[in-house]
């Protein structure tokens, strides 16, 4: 499933840009599954020792990422400054993860691809930030 | 970010068919998304009297969805008779919801495709219970 | 189970208070649960129509506070920047759903309950941000 | 909140015993938060490598405990199938969390606390279960 051609079938119009929000919500999932997946990867890597912190931020970007994914998916009377507030959550969570990430990223390359989908869901979090309408 | 190529970089090999494991993992996001996204143009909508219980299988197979997408992601120490289980569930919850929402599909768009997407959940996980192993 | 006595074995210390810690997550999961009951219920009622802001509200306040009592929960390498976001978009989550909930508190039995879960833990997330240390 | 006083609310009447209801989603919460916390303890912990399978049991628990609460603090129109197969997965998931926890129990005061959590949401599960209809 595209989340575009979904998005495009919902009865209320939404004022934000349909496609940077669907590419948000796409990248969110993406970012969900390549964190829980890093996790378990380090909890399965011999030098587990140095990669507590790794699973430590990656358990928590997956929780802020399925949050602000079902969150945002929602048309049906939406509160823009509760949007702001978990997209802004998520987008802090991804950019640590990806920091962490990518100071493993040449020993394990489950953590290069992690901090990939991060980069690319903070990157979709500040589109969406700058598109979504100031005002509660 | 392709659920395969993250899965080929764990530390530990999986005795099930990586293919079958990530197209099911893939599946499973995407009908966690089109079931959450169902149930919120189902609350916007004018009828929405018929749709209630469109809503609730909505509700219940995203949240079906989300566990297992989570449990089939981990390679470290798994069980096999809780991975049947969970993904037993989820098969059922996605023919439920598939069902309920087939019978929208002429007059909603959103049951259409969410149907659609339950569909090829479904049977993601029929494939996959005939790959995972028999034992604990 | 008592959160206090879960955190008081936990190999790492905290820096936050214990007590403002546990009542925060304990208030977090009672929220959640109100929440997703409060939704429920809602669907299930005669006049539905009046009830569809009810039903958003209550669904995104149960997605932040799981989000939090699962982040709040990790004591190992913890950001206080990133539960700090967490917990504001937790407290405005609560906030937004008492003031919907409270509207209907009179007619339905089931939004006063999930009002009083939701200002709880509003009050809740208000003593921890004050308790959780301002820097990174 | 007690969950029984929410159920109570609710415009539909439920077949199931309540008690057994609410007691079975409350300790179902609690499970959740204790292996949520349980698995994050784990990985604060000198001797890690003895407790990977105990994080992954843990994680897994979390899960289906999560998706569980979900979905049986829902009245309006609930497959009774759909939860058996849901309970089941949580069952299985809380007995194998049990048995790993219980082998570090001595060692670990919360894998001791998340053992107990883990058997009393075991026990509301087998209860719940025999109340379950036996039709769709």
């Amino acid at each position: 499933m595209n989340h575009l051609d979904m998005l495009k079938t919902h009865p209320r119009n939404t004022t934000i840009d349909p496609k940077v929000l669907s590419d948000c919500i796409e990248e969110c999932l993406a970012c969900l599954d390549a964190c829980n997946s890093c996790a378990d990867a380090c909890l399965g890597e011999q030098q587990i020792d140095m990669l507590r912190r790794c699973i430590r931020t990656n358990l928590d970007c997956a929780d802020a990422c399925q949050a602000a994914a079902r969150m945002l998916a929602r048309q049906t009377e939406p509160s823009w400054a509760l949007l702001r507030a978990q997209v802004q959550a998520m987008e802090l969570a991804c950019r640590l993860c990806a920091e962490e990430c990518e100071k493993h990223g040449k020993q394990h390359e489950h953590c290069r691809i992690c901090a990939e989908a991060c980069r690319r869901c903070e990157a979709a979090c500040t589109r969406l930030m700058s598109s979504l309408p100031a005002q509660a």
